[in-house]
């Protein structure tokens, strides 16, 4: 089915086409954007009547957890050792692959409901998150997260690769990586059998890195480096990682960064709740780094909406480095949108609003109390906008929410059901 | 007329009630909270159903420029600096009384949709706001702001007392207060003349305090001090002082402040976006400071949605100083209601939902995506409700918005105006 977006403010995020431009019609053909201009005919298109809605890329979440959503809220007065060893680690061991699907649900319905279009994930059990993701249609890139901890790294790895043979390339919207959780948690040993495996299937590897000072403490002592960037130089060579926080880094090590075949995923929210520090993304963007944006999962990043990450993405290098200048909205809107579709390496397909990618976009009517009168339009995004302010999430040209119904979803249930779950397992 | 609000979930606020009480009814009598308890009669009150919905105090923002809601979005691309003089200034120079009421009106309709029942101001021509403010219901503290620029400190002196006369005591909802803008805009002699004036009428004394590095070498020097503070124990002995801001003091500072008549109105995403630092709330509650929130102007702060504001009065705490047991949420629902109510004197008749004080109170639904499942109350009204959730603002017994509509206000057409006003002085 082809549509017609009529009447859109569109903002592409497109290289050369860094503006807004007003009246601009969207034509739509199985699921590829086939024309932007003005008063486009619609043919046998069904006609989406934009009303001066903005119309820009739907955001790409290069950081999350989608099963954790039911552990939304329960930080508060534990540290996070206590959180993870007598809160979150008991309640995962009780957890279903039906809890899996239902709560990985909740997540993508709150994803489509606030303008994302795709997320990239580690947990365990992915083939019950990639169902729900079908079901809601958001792009997913899926892992089956290996580590060393418990001493079953090489059943881990064949279920990666089981992964990976059973998704790629098998639905337009999934696409297997290879999830290593940590540094801390994994031994050079497992680390490249799991990069071997990225490069066997040409897939990247998702990793967490320097998150907090500990964990860097720690990467020094299990791998005898002075600097975890070493590690990556000489294990991840070869493959596109994606490195989520990249908190604990110096000046020095950003600049090292910038010469490998890195991605950076910024979670400033999680960052701050779990007293990690600042990222300094204004300088690693000044070094040529590809900086994207992240919730993390629900547990520390509270909720999946990227407008809350953006603001406190351009607001945190404002204010902790105290430089006005720093990360001017249009910035920030590439942070969340065509950077990560760099960082995911799908940058070909999405990511921007331009002839010939998929029509992942979203709708976003900033005719609301907080928003107006609108000085800046990116401005006005990044700071006053909020996931209730996108009307419509489109990916791959289908429908995925329209005025905060997700087409086949009851979203009342689902809340209970979730509900229901993590009052079971707590 | 008589309220009953039926079956809500009770945030109370009060002290020694600091819990959650499902169930609740509120009976309202003549403005005033009757009686809280389960099932009570209605009599001839009107019922509002609140289906389970949250109950809480409505926020006070202890810091506020309500005119300035046409500048949202104006700073992007420029210094402060430059923002103020070659942007803010000729444009203010423009203003009309109409524009500031209009302008005003638009902040009033915010605060009122977003679950604000009163705000701290510092501006000009404040009849205009007030009048904004009585047409809305929403409680305001006003001023004429008096500083040493122009050379006509007399004259707004003059014109600060006969606003206070004009207004002390002759509207339930209008509270006059003595504005100084700043220590570095304003010199000892009118201060002093000021802060005379604030004992004679029985107000406080609202000013600008230590907002940037700049501004704390600037007094300094206009004073010959060593210290900021050492001017609050001369000239301000005998007020209660707001002090808005307060990003520049040691740890020292914050000791000597905790012995003075002192409020802070903390505005964490306005000291953000000008590149101003992260006050120490942490450090000052712990000294006993009174510690309120403010969203600052509309042109720094974006907007006046005390959600955001909670949210990034808690996050930086964690985050910048490390530690993860900071803010914990209900000091941050505190902050943001009690504590603002304190500030401004306010607190035996607003701040908290108890039998004898007025009906200032909100109900929030969090049956919204990124709400649910609800882990813990306080957490998510701090990390994951915004404004749109507020579904009814009640002041003084009276409704002020309902469902997203504030009576007699039609939005549509109060944002076409705002746009004009900054179309045309632009």
């Amino acid at each position: 089915m082809n549509t017609l977006i009529r009447n859109c403010n569109l903002i592409s995020m497109a290289e050369g086409r860094e503006k807004y431009e007003p009246g601009v019609d969207i034509l739509i053909v199985d699921g590829k954007i086939a024309e932007i201009g003005a008063r486009l005919e619609a043919g046998d298109a069904e006609v989406i009547d934009a009303g001066g809605k903005i119309c820009m890329p739907g955001f790409i979440n290069t950081h999350t957890h989608v099963a954790m959503s039911i552990f939304r809220e329960t930080l508060d007065g534990y540290t996070l050792q206590d959180w993870l060893t007598k809160k979150i680690w008991p309640m995962e061991d009780k957890l279903t692959a039906e809890d899996i699907y239902t709560a990985s649900l909740l997540s993508f319905v709150e994803m489509a409901s606030t303008g994302t279009v795709m997320a990239n994930d580690q947990y365990f059990m992915p083939d019950s998150s990639i169902k729900a993701a079908l079901e809601v249609g958001v792009r997913f890139m899926a892992t089956r997260t290996v580590f060393d901890v418990s001493n079953n790294a090489d059943e881990m790895l064949a279920q990666q690769e089981e992964m990976i043979k059973n998704y790629k390339n098998k639905y337009d919207t999934i696409y297997p990586n290879v999830g290593i959780h940590g540094l801390y948690t994994t031994g050079k040993e497992t680390v490249e059998k799991a990069v071997a495996l990225a490069k066997k299937y040409d897939v990247p590897v998702h990793v967490h890195f320097c998150e907090n000072s500990q964990e860097v403490i720690d990467i020094k002592n299990n791998y005898g480096v002075e600097s975890p960037v070493e590690v990556l130089k000489e294990s991840f060579a070869g493959v596109h990682t994606i490195l989520a926080h990249v908190v604990k880094v110096s000046d020095a090590e950003i600049e090292e960064l910038s010469k490998l075949d890195v991605a950076v995923a910024h979670n400033p929210i999680s960052n701050m709740r779990l007293g990690c520090g600042v990222a300094k993304i204004q300088k690693m963007v000044d070094a040529g780094i590809n900086v994207s944006l992240g919730t993390d999962g629900q547990g520390s990043g509270s909720n999946l909406d990227m407008f809350d990450t953006m603001k406190f993405a351009a607001l945190l290098q404002k204010g902790v480095y105290e430089n006005v200048s720093a990360m001017d909205s249009y910035e920030v809107l590439k942070l969340a949108t065509i950077n990560g579709a760099k960082a995911l390496g799908v940058d070909t397909e999405i990511g921007s609003i331009e002839e010939g990618k998929a029509a992942d976009l979203i709708l976003v009517d900033l005719e609301t109390d907080v928003c107006q009168p609108v000085g800046n339009v990116f401005s006005d995004l990044v700071y006053n906008a909020k996931g209730t302010n996108v009307k419509m999430t489109m990916v791959n040209g289908k429908v995925v929410m329209k005025d905060g119904e997700v087409p086949g979803i009851d979203k009342k249930a689902l809340y209970k059901k979730c509900d229901d779950i993590i009052k079971r397992i707590s």
